[in-house]
């Protein structure tokens, strides 16, 4: 069946119709029609435990939704992701994310190449630098040990990286040589420009990480901070240069201050980056698939290469399930099922992702690029405008602090919302100090049941109180807003990187049903040109009779703000 | 005309008929057919330029909108909320934040009370603490001077504070004594953990907010926080105390580390917060609406008194517009309007806030509160649940870290989205070293030059390239997505503080409409309890049968999670 009319086929249309009854259905009948609800619709892999009970379906929609997938060729696509076929269509290239995660005594031979040696020539190169930075044995041009390491990227090569170091915060490493770890990623400058205000140029590295080494934001960021690096250091730039200082040139900085990570070894070098201090990866890794290889640097520079190897290992464990599992028992399969049920026919348009555990901050953010860079999408691989939803909004936060913030329209607002909530299940056990870890401890547990209650109460409405009372409208609460709970055994490298494919493999699997290409990003290049021809028109003030008359307003605006400048 | 049938109304039909025809007519056309739009829809005030020339809509649209506006008698309810009436009906009390920013010199009776020389006496008692702070003469028990100041606090009670630190970074100063502040929000002590990891107790103060100081997320880091200083600074709790710590005992620790920000005194004298030590507020402000005071601390801790002052004078300047400018050159009215014409008229349903500037990083989060949490509602001041939508999903992030996340989705996905725009126009006159300077300046130029063609882009779709090219359908972009770009002159206190009011007086006058009350949060008082209760069945293990089975079967992995810990 050609994908552009997955919506015609038997599946679709037998769900749509189901879908017709189901959503006369509230979901506290579902439970309290069916016993059992939590054994059939949970299931467990690599450290989690996914339950799917609170989703607003029975067994019929479950098995119309396998069906949909088999008729959308799901295994299959599954299949020739993971053998390195040329699913990324519309750039003709394999999406290989995976492979950064085979282990070192396995092989994947595509178009005749094993990709598994040079995957872990480049986890030895990351090796080999952390260890030095670690050592101290990394110095700068005036001889001092690198302290400070500041990662320029921004998207995939920034949100990766930040979310799992701040997940993994129990796992730094302590070495001889205490490295800083930091991140700026706004074009603006505006965190770069708070670290060149603090930290000293002699002890700062800079890791300059993006796929195409052409991304205006993280080049800017990387041309201011070369130019502080070079006014400080270079001894010709310099008006009273002792004699200490005279080797010091600016390729010197280049090569003491500056490593690069991109797929484009030639525009690396171009920048000026040392061969030795280039990390490469390939055009068959999307940037938001990244973190697994040499865009996860400040990764391994924060938890150490071992907890780094383990993350791969982990986000191994949920490939193999992803492979091997039954479609019915497959988490990615089940999680991205549960999705298009909600968006294509419950017409439910937002989904919000809630950890209940402070480490996770950037989590949601994480997922926000993940499903909807690859998934916001409307045109199918054959080129047919879609006549369906594809990927929701997606938007969240920590759970606890959404409590306080916008359950209040998750509860009581007009708005479905399909929830995530994802927690682990034991914590602070190595928490030194004894009353420390038992308040600690308590302060999980109770996260916790906040957790378990939100998803409740959503799933129940004013049926979760047993207080029979009537009350006033605006004390009411519905429910009928579905959910899934993801549980983490423990947050550790191994489960975070389980949870982190989980959701990479769902997005495949949504896209493959939507007969998508997830793996491109079409939509964020004519921005990019536009800027470009908008920035000349402010540099040069030539060209403004080709905007619109809201531009022209704005820019008007920006030279008149300029004016009162001087 | 009653407010709950305002769908009902002339108005209302008037806005759905006329949508029947403006839904056919793509945003460029609408370009294309006027002249001086930007002229027409765009307005300043207070140090703010909004335009809205870029909404979907036409001098029609506008007048219906503002129709709609007097039906729901928004300049009424406008004059009754300034005036202090009784706008929060469900909780039978005034909504006044705008108290809080009134001039020392002005008065406002409620109630035969005038609130103002109290507002200026909780002012001045935050400037004594600032003021003692900053000089170095705050100590703590052990008698060295407070250098860490960690406000715990959550929803209200963190993101105001949070967010306006970060954006007014610029606006540090730098006392004789340097005061660090920290955040720690979290209910499952993540951020807290991580600082009393650090931090040295004898020098780290605390700030306990809560409205009601019954906030357990607020109470449980509190007693941690509190644990951990007796532990190490009490005397009779150490082994060996010397001679010298013979005085330390709980109430020195309580007096000297403590300080609590709260509306009800009772509670924060029973907690053990000195009376000197409490900074009140009242039940007449809403958490989400209480940065404006004592709830401002950590802000005046970090910008100084004299910086938080002109916050409240910006947001003043707004409030006095909002009071006075006629609804069609109202700037909240007509951002009001242009949300209602997208969720009830368009049947947008989602919202993205995109600031063009690195220190509004916390802006979006900010606002999901303040809108969703006022206006998640569907219940209206009479008792009837409303037919129509009220509040969108509001969601965001930078801009430019956006636009390498999530612009895919607003770009080519299958969902509608309202856009906010928000830069400022001057940035980095400040910054001393010139060559940095003119680095970062034109950063900024190019952050802006990317704001206007995003929202250009988003509004002409293909057309926004000169290019006739024929394109594959993945290449092509739809454009037709509403947005509104706010202009701030710089970022400085006083149009953040008009930017922030902006924003909560759009919010009123939306429940206005919608009929709904903004000021309550029944909607998470149920989560509160049903927490509790699933909390006491964790403890005691009793009491898992009136659980549903996903409740029941989450529980149980928790059990086996917990017995492995042994």
């Amino acid at each position: 069946m050609s994908h552009s009319t997955i919506d015609q086929g038997a599946a679709w249309q037998a769900l749509k119709q189901h879908a017709g009854e189901m959503r006369r259905i509230h979901l506290k009948t579902l439970f309290a029609d069916s016993s059992e609800r939590f054994r059939r619709y949970s299931r467990k892999a690599a450290g989690l435990t996914l339950d799917l009970s609170k989703q607003r379906w029975n067994e019929e929609t479950l098995e119309l939704l396998l069906a949909l997938a088999r008729e959308a060729q799901v295994p299959e696509a599954i299949e020739a992701m993971l053998q390195g076929e040329l699913v990324n269509r519309s750039e003709d290239r394999p999406a290989l994310h995976t492979a950064l995660r085979l282990p070192a005594d396995t092989s994947l031979r595509v178009d005749g190449e094993d990709l598994v040696p040079g995957v872990h020539a480049t986890l030895d190169h990351m090796a080999s630098m952390v260890d030095k930075l670690h050592a101290g044995q990394w110095r700068g041009a005036t001889g001092k040990a690198i302290e400070d390491v500041v990662n320029l990227g921004v998207g995939g090569s920034d949100l990766g990286p930040l979310m799992v170091t701040r997940a993994l915060v129990d796992f730094r490493v302590h070495p001889a040589h205490p490295i800083e770890v930091h991140f700026a990623s706004t074009m603006d400058g505006s965190q770069l420009a708070d670290y060149l205000s603090r930290f000293n140029p002699e002890t700062t590295l800079f890791v300059l990480s993006s796929k195409s080494f052409t991304t205006v934001d993280t080049l800017s960021n990387a041309r201011t901070a070369q130019e502080w690096l070079m006014s400080r250091l270079v001894s010709s730039r310099q008006a009273n240069c002792g004699e200490e200082d005279s080797r010091i040139d600016e390729s010197l900085v280049l090569r003491q201050h500056f490593i690069g990570v991109s797929a484009n070894c030639e525009k690396m070098c171009d920048w000026g980056i040392a061969k030795a201090n280039q990390l490469e990866f390939w055009e068959w890794v999307g940037g938001r698939y990244s973190l697994w290889g040499a865009i996860g640097l400040p990764i391994a520079l924060v938890v150490g290469m071992d907890n780094f190897r383990e993350l791969l290992a982990g986000a191994h464990v949920m490939d193999r399930h992803f492979h091997s599992a039954a479609l019915e028992d497959n988490l990615p399969v089940l999680l991205a099922l549960a999705g298009i049920w909600n968006v294509n026919f419950l017409d439910i348009r937002a989904h919000s992702i809630l950890p209940y555990d402070g480490r996770l901050e950037y989590f949601a953010s994480y997922l926000e690029q993940l499903e909807m860079e690859s998934n916001g999408k409307s045109a199918t691989h054959d080129g047919q405008v879609v006549d369906y939803s594809t990927c929701p909004v997606l938007w969240g936060e920590l759970g606890p602090n959404a409590q306080h913030a916008f359950y209040q329209l998750l509860h009581q607002g007009t708005q479905s919302v399909e929830c995530d909530f994802i927690a682990p299940l034991r914590r602070y056990d190595h928490v030194e100090d004894p009353d420390t870890r038992r308040h600690l401890k308590a302060q999980h547990r109770m996260t916790l049941a906040n957790c378990f209650a939100q998803s409740r109460l959503l799933m129940l409405g004013d049926d979760a109180i047993a207080d029979a009372a009537p009350r006033p409208a605006y004390k009411r609460y519905r429910g009928n807003q579905p959910s899934t709970t993801v549980l983490l055994d423990r947050l550790t490298p191994s489960t975070l990187g389980a949870l982190i494919a989980l959701y990479e493999h769902k997005v495949f699997v949504q896209a493959t049903i939507w007969g998508i290409n997830p793996f491109d990003q079409w939509g964020v290049e004519l921005g990019k040109q536009i800027a470009g021809e908008t920035e000349k028109i402010l540099s040069t003030r030539e060209g403004l009779e080709r905007m619109d008359e809201s531009s022209q307003g704005l820019i008007e605006a920006l030279w008149l703000a300029e004016g009162e400048e001087k």
